[in-house]
């Protein structure tokens, strides 16, 4: 090829394919400081006019993801499943499906963000705890993972640096609501982290950045392609955010609410998703149950205890004070309150509904 | 409105019109260093992609035309025509028409650039004449008109500014080959002269900047419906350039083949385009003529040595020497020469075609 980046630009706004090599030159010379801002600027919006296939989805999540750092876990023994939601507001799913499936097993590393928008941040609400650690070395990524089977923590500045300044300039020139973009990003994230597998639950409604379901599913039909091409076994869920998930929303209202989900007490929504999304874990971990014997096994770790177990040990490996399990007083008091009354009968709620999607 | 830029782009990504304010605070907004050249980058190529309807060329055109100084006229008697090609390999009519057409009594006033591309400039080949001043004051332009009815010279810096950071902004991002841009970026410069009547010549073929003749239509085409908007009368012809334009490329080898087609012995390609285009200038300043009509007084404004007797007042109203149309060693040998054959019968030259476009 050996195209010069006018070139580029100018395939893609014809609405030709880009080849890897053309993708690279892009994405590593933005990132070297070599290409300009403008022609890049002029690069994305042609992709946001004329899409991406899925191959050079794969292409540029590779590029970006070879721009920085990989988290290995080779060492860490079991089936390691990554959970990954695109937001919403009032979601605490990671908090409760991540012990419960480790409870069963698996282990489960998430690397997670700050609040984006409206929705919260699950490392801003992991920081209620008191002495909660949310940036965490390698070393203590593999240490957390061996007490407690998950570890929920912040990505370090240097996963994926091209996509940090892609995002910058995306936001500038809107061209940040394009799916192959969206994907390719978060996939590049997704597969920095040494995982066996990883869930996408992507959020459809008024409290998502994906307002329209056909569009969430295609971007989760993105991600999927994205990690059959690049090798990873992905799959996707689809699920509603047109109410907020649960009754509590707020830092530590979102930590006890899951809290209390492990001791049996979690909204009918919220352990909705909780139970699909759990099911899609352990099939990305190459169990065969059905969606009914998964649930089974939840219901069960829930009851025993040995869910919240997890979830007391992960707190304390991670610096945290797991005391906040069985005395809530030791959380911070929220500075905004918002609290849900649960569903009457009849009400007007819409119930969770669910598309799933899986690698062919 | 009151629409920001990320606003603005997002309108033009997803195919919307954009109103006159809008397109003004991008414009003057970037010629102000207050928008940064990749929210321009972008805006660019959500246009190239997406179109600009009619209205919004006029208005792109407007409000270009505003960003820096006009060339008042009004002073100036009789019928101002402009005529404007697009560019082509030995095109050197601008030399033949202007005096032909002065000769029958219209006033030719006509800014030219530099060569562009492998297409001679116009200012480049006047400049082959010794003590040539292609460079004129406002005063100076005036009286060059008085003396001799046509004046040919160069555009100064401060008319429309916006457009030459924005045409250098385009050749970085490969947006130049855009249809609304190329016509908007034409018209502004020639509407900040104050003539009564356009006439442009639009070039199709190998070459010319257009090697379609669908899209020099296209083109012409727009800038007719610009002239249309912005309430100045304009004409406009497509002529083939699939082979260079009479038996001289070259500078000071063009001026000579002029001053041969104004003694009556110009090659026949150059006469066709050179009459089609004076039949046109006529039309814009109002004249009934027929083609017919309109050739008869070309031929007899060459027969008869006034066509020429302008041409040698033009030269010498600009401080040139005249007496070069009488002895051409006193222009300078040219560096590159390039000489045609004239075709002889039964040759693959392809004749003249031309397609005109008016106003409605």
């Amino acid at each position: 090829m050996a195209l010069g980046m006018y070139e580029i630009i100018s395939k893609k706004r014809d609405g030709r394919d880009l080849d890897k090599e053309e993708i690279s030159f892009v994405i590593s010379g933005y990132a070297r400081g070599e290409i300009p801002d403008y022609q890049v600027a002029a690069w994305l919006m042609a992709i946001y006019i004329r899409g991406l296939s899925e191959r050079e989805m794969a292409d540029l999540t590779e590029v970006m993801l070879a721009s920085g750092d990989r988290i290995p876990l080779d060492e860490v023994s079991g089936k390691k499943i990554d959970k990954h939601s695109t937001g919403g507001v009032g979601d605490k799913i990671s908090f409760i499906v991540a012990p419960l499936v480790a409870a069963c097993g698996l282990c489960v590393p998430m690397l997670s963000g700050r609040g984006l928008g409206h929705t919260g941040g699950t490392l801003d609400k992991l920081e209620a705890v008191p002495g909660m650690n949310v940036f965490l070395t390698l070393g203590q990524i593999r240490s957390v993972l061996a007490d407690a089977g998950m570890v929920i923590c912040g990505q370090t500045d240097n996963i994926v640096p091209a996509d940090k300044k892609i995002y910058a300039l995306r936001g500038a020139t809107a061209t940040v609501g394009c799916i192959p973009l969206i994907a390719s990003s978060i996939m590049s994230k997704k597969l920095a982290l040494g995982t066996d597998g990883i869930v996408l639950d992507v959020k459809a409604g008024n409290g998502a950045f994906m307002k329209d379901e056909q569009d969430a599913l295609r971007l989760c039909r993105a991600m999927v392609a994205i990690g059959e091409k690049t090798g990873r076994l992905t799959l996707g869920i689809i699920s509603s955010m047109h109410q907020p998930l649960g009754r509590a929303v707020g830092n530590s209202l979102e930590i006890i609410e899951s809290i209390e989900a492990l001791k049996g007490k979690g909204p009918e929504d919220v352990m909705q998703v909780t139970y699909a999304l759990g099911f899609c874990m352990l099939r990305a971990a190459g169990l065969k149950t059905s969606e009914a014997q998964a649930g089974e096994m939840f219901r069960e770790a829930i009851a025993s205890g040995r869910a919240l177990d997890v979830f007391r040990r992960f707190i304390a490996a991670q610096g945290g004070d797991p005391r906040i399990c069985d005395d809530y007083s030791l959380l911070p008091a929220a500075s905004v309150r918002l609290e849900f009354s649960a569903p009457t009968s009849g009400s007007s709620r819409p119930s969770i509904r669910f598309r799933s999607v899986w690698q062919p």
